[in-house]
């Protein structure tokens, strides 16, 4: 049990989900190494969703309402820190969900599976290795997608996502959207739309605009993409990073 | 196997090295997420050792050979990055190294003092839990200290230690050193002398100079220490880290 008082206490907890993901079996060990990184790059953000992963928002959720097979791909993180709120919003925009693993096995796709079974989804996709095809012909692991899922999605939401991985679905004519907590990391910088921002902060700020953008004309969906530059939002995003505390 | 190629290599190679010591079992779960923070700081560090670091490890080194009972507190993270270099360092400088553990298991301290045999060195303290005392009374795992090593240490070298535990120590007399990419951390600004490093180049570095600073007189020793203002050190360690890229 961590007090409450603890001055990292948000943090902690956290932390603890992700360990607990761990020994349940379905994350990597890099998985643990990749949420540390995540902590110093909140941390340094002030741990809140900054207006340019909002504005970032509004265009994510724009260009997956406007998509015809928007895909939300999960990993253990994912998994670990936001599943029931994934779940809301893969329902809320129409999109499927697909277990992508950059170290996939049978074992973490199968209890990741079942934990999707468990909250009463059960569409899920990418848990059969035989419906696996490889993105450009790349024959790795890290190219690997479900039929009717990334393999033929035109929108994909892929928080969380290695810089490998990242690098080949940036390679399709695919729209990537990513949220990555590293506004310099190969992630954020080949995708289309990236959203500097914890993912259990984001995701809840997605479900909450949804609705609204659900309601709008395909125009205004339109417009709100057109105005959006990844990279000058990308720019405004790294003014928020303080390493240097307030006087 | 990691491609020399690939633009992390170098980063991916110690990440290596702590995914294998938690798999040997004497790291703990948080010991690989405390690894991500580290990586993410050194990230905007640039991955190399800054002048004010240098500095530190100077004050460093010179308060260690000053001391009466210096001590080299090793963690699993310390262990698994730079066991090589800590043997080196400790019999330079004469210093004891003492396992010392935030998540103490019996299994991780065998672990460990096994490591530390098989480099030839069998003068590890704190792995037998009869020595065991508690700082300044607090009986929690997080004072616990051996009787000849911390717990009647006068300096006292922590690298890559935790918030809590450096809290305590920092209420002692003894003077603290740690090894922290983090300076903000309350690790860093709870210290007499921080070193913001990346330990595999800092205690490689701190060898470097050992032997210089043991031909010089104490005087001079003590001139090194009174020169060094930790908080000026840490505020110009600040400025080394980049959140924006050079144009």
């Amino acid at each position: 049990m961590i007090s409450k008082t603890h001055p990292r206490y948000e943090s902690l907890l956290l932390r603890e989900k992700i360990t607990k993901a761990y020994k349940e079996g379905y994350l990597a060990e890099s998985g643990m190494i990749a949420h540390g990184r995540g902590e110093a790059f909140d941390y340094l953000l002030g741990e809140k969703t900054i207006y340019p992963a909002k504005r970032a928002m509004y265009a994510a959720i724009a260009q997956m309402l406007l998509a015809n097979n928007p895909v939300i791909s999960v990993n253990g993180n994912t998994v670990a820190l936001a599943i029931d709120d994934i779940i809301t919003l893969a329902k809320t925009i129409n999109a499927k969900i697909e277990i992508n693993l950059f170290h996939r096995t049978k074992e973490r796709i199968d209890i990741i599976s079942d934990l999707f079974k468990s909250k009463g989804y059960n569409d899920i996709l990418g848990n059969n290795n035989d419906d696996l095809k490889y993105i450009n012909d790349i024959e790795s692991p890290r190219a690997s997608a479900s039929t009717n899922g990334i393999y033929t999605g035109d929108v994909i939401l892929v928080p969380l996502e290695d810089g490998d991985r990242a690098e080949i679905l940036a390679k399709t004519n695919k729209k990537i959207i990513t949220i990555d907590l590293n506004p310099l990391s190969r992630t954020s910088k080949m995708s289309n739309i990236s959203i500097v921002d914890n993912i259990v902060r984001a995701i809840p700020f997605m479900n909450s605009i949804a609705n609204d953008l659900k309601a709008q004309n395909k125009e205004v969906l339109k417009n709100i993409i057109t105005d959006f530059s990844n990279s000058e939002n990308l720019e405004e995003s790294l003014d928020f990073f303080k390493i240097k505390e307030e006087k």
